[in-house]
């Protein structure tokens, strides 16, 4: 790559970029929360991507968690603040920043460049939508995906959308409804993944396996070919008003579920390690 | 559950409806013909669903055959009797009980709460409609799952608008052209159902940790986030127009097939344990 | 079948068709190049199949390829032929018959008889979007599937539309972007084919299995049911004017890239047995 890039870990706070030669390698650094996304990564992720997607030198872009977990989801801390907000007499105080991970997704799927998403450890939440939305997700064993928002009173309103388009609507209800925790072969069943490695090595393994195909294929023709499939889709530029008008009613329900609804005792819950009060007791 | 329901026996002549204390079990109850559907019982079922899908204490509705079926799809008696109706003057005798079978099928899966089908032995015709789009699909090994309506000389028109929304087109396409049957395994690879359990009591098994998952979840989060999924889908409000004029084109191919087409021989061959005369005898 | 039909070699050049009495089959007959599709074979597939499409006799279309190949795509002479004749100054060379290809693929998925593709050997490009398309799609153990378009400095361009429509649009991503070959069992996990047979000997023995299946059911039963579910997809009326218009534009980059793109540099590559320039050297 004759270009030079000086992305270092001044520039980003919550990512750490590497250059592949053709294309770039983020990684999600916040390891003491799993690499949860709170709003700073998300606008950090917005402006790396805005910056590399109009340069046809850039064939690959790969994503990948710090210290053994892709990503934990949203940023509970954010939550919390938004709570307060609203308290304060903001009434939309979580929209924004839900509606700005939705969009987040809609680039990071746009992108002309190939898409890997590696996945290791913890991939929930928002972390399932990065899993969703790439080309090529390949998956350790030893990951745990799941949505977990309705555990905690959440719609995962920004990423279903998303898990929708790859997996279909009755496997996502499935996983969004109860909230399943799936194991790596599992994931790779319903096409939530790609390609499952027994551990991290192999994992490594297989992501040069793609990297080294992706190096035979024209770029251009992937551009091409990327543009011509998006725009089949939901996430394409022929539905964007559409798109945006369900992640724009997505990030109302969850804010309204954040402020009013049942997510505050859920977060409340969690952090008091404690059973929420919808759990009942009844037998069966 | 603090409310108090009445649905005894007395009320439905096809259902029998228990209380699960935070949801309801529906018994589909003809099992001298494996819990054929018949107007009574798509007319008992829309009462029961609209009933309770206001009611957000109600968090599952679980739906199962009695007997050991799930149910053989259609009542060929309301065929036979649609038939002599059409004999006598009426050219449309079959088109408004087709449509409320698919307008069933549509409520189901708009209700706010999670559902789960409980499969086995025969799930046929109507009965899939029900696999296809309870947000979980639960079977035992046992079963043998078919849309068999072209071999009967009718089109399952109402049936495989769900079918398609759950494995795809294609799929769909073979398994409705060609009347395959298939076991529970084969389902399970095809997306069809999501668990298969050895025998009816692991089959009691799977159900119970489903029920468990869904008690960890918050109420209100669920309705939001089924909510926004099925209007991600072909069953969603934003495409009701589209969809309610796919029914009916459907319920207009099945009027015209039980009448005028194919269905009456079928129907008689099937009744009379001969082959239909468009089975040929040719050798390949 | 009461009807006769003289479809002779002498009618067809790269076709060579089979009456089986309720239908017929086609094989794809240009063997010394594994039945790649030319000019030729598009009209003469585009012929006989609107010969046929009327005729409720046709209860069944099989398609298969001559000499162990079922087809390896694009015909590579009529590329360099529309390289040529954009140098004389006609800059749409090759947009009309790719945008042929992907109009027949349209008609072959609308036949209201059901369609049957037999694999075998290499199923590359336009070979795999039959595979796509087709009701049931057969496939021999020994079989290579992909769409190897841009390591040739091409998008896949009329076929991905049909590609994504059967498997879903990511899994798509993943074969279009990194032109991965598929062997038999996993196009089968895929859902990109139906079935695997063993050997040759056990894929006609799957034909025969699937052949009197479609015997068993009314011919108009299936005309009707195949009408309604090719109405829910992309390639229905409904959606004409909207797949039209993503044919055109894929038409037109595959145009773009076959005479001002990376085609001419990956079409040489290939013949010269070279590496294409975009294949870097680097080191991960």
């Amino acid at each position: 790559m004759t270009r030079e890039w000086n992305y270092g870990d001044s520039k980003y706070e919550t990512l750490v970029i590497d250059d592949l030669s053709f294309g770039y390698r983020i990684t999600l650094n916040r390891p003491q929360v799993r690499n949860a996304i709170n709003q700073t990564m998300v606008e950090e992720l917005t402006n790396f991507m805005s910056g590399i997607e109009q340069d046809e030198q850039v064939r690959v872009l790969v994503i990948q968690g710090a210290g053994g977990h892709f990503c934990a989801g949203g940023d509970l801390g954010d939550m919390l603040k938004a709570a307060q907000d609203f308290e304060q007499g903001n009434p939309d105080a979580f929209k924004a920043l839900n509606l700005s991970y939705g969009r987040l997704l809609v680039q990071f799927a746009r992108l002309p460049c190939t898409t890997i998403a590696l996945l290791e450890g913890t991939v929930m939440g928002g972390g399932l939508g990065f899993a969703a939305v790439a080309d090529i997700s390949l998956c350790s064993a030893s990951s745990k995906l799941a949505m977990p928002e309705v555990s905690l009173g959440l719609p995962p309103a920004q990423i279903a959308p998303f898990v929708a388009e790859r997996i279909g609507l009755n496997q996502t209800r499935r996983l969004a409804l109860t909230a399943r925790k799936l194991l790596a072969a599992e994931a790779l069943t319903l096409g939530l993944v790609d390609q499952v490695a027994e551990d991290s090595e192999a994992l490594g393994q297989l992501l040069q396996t793609e990297l080294h195909a992706i190096q035979t294929c024209s770029p251009k023709a992937v551009r091409a070919t990327k543009k011509l499939l998006v725009n089949l889709s939901r996430l394409g530029e022929a539905k964007h008003a559409e798109l945006e008008q369900q992640l724009l009613e997505a990030a109302e329900a969850f804010n309204f579920a954040v402020t009013r609804g049942d997510g505050p005792e859920g977060t409340s819950a969690f952090i008091e390690k404690r059973h929420p009060v919808w759990v009942t007791s009844h037998k069966h």
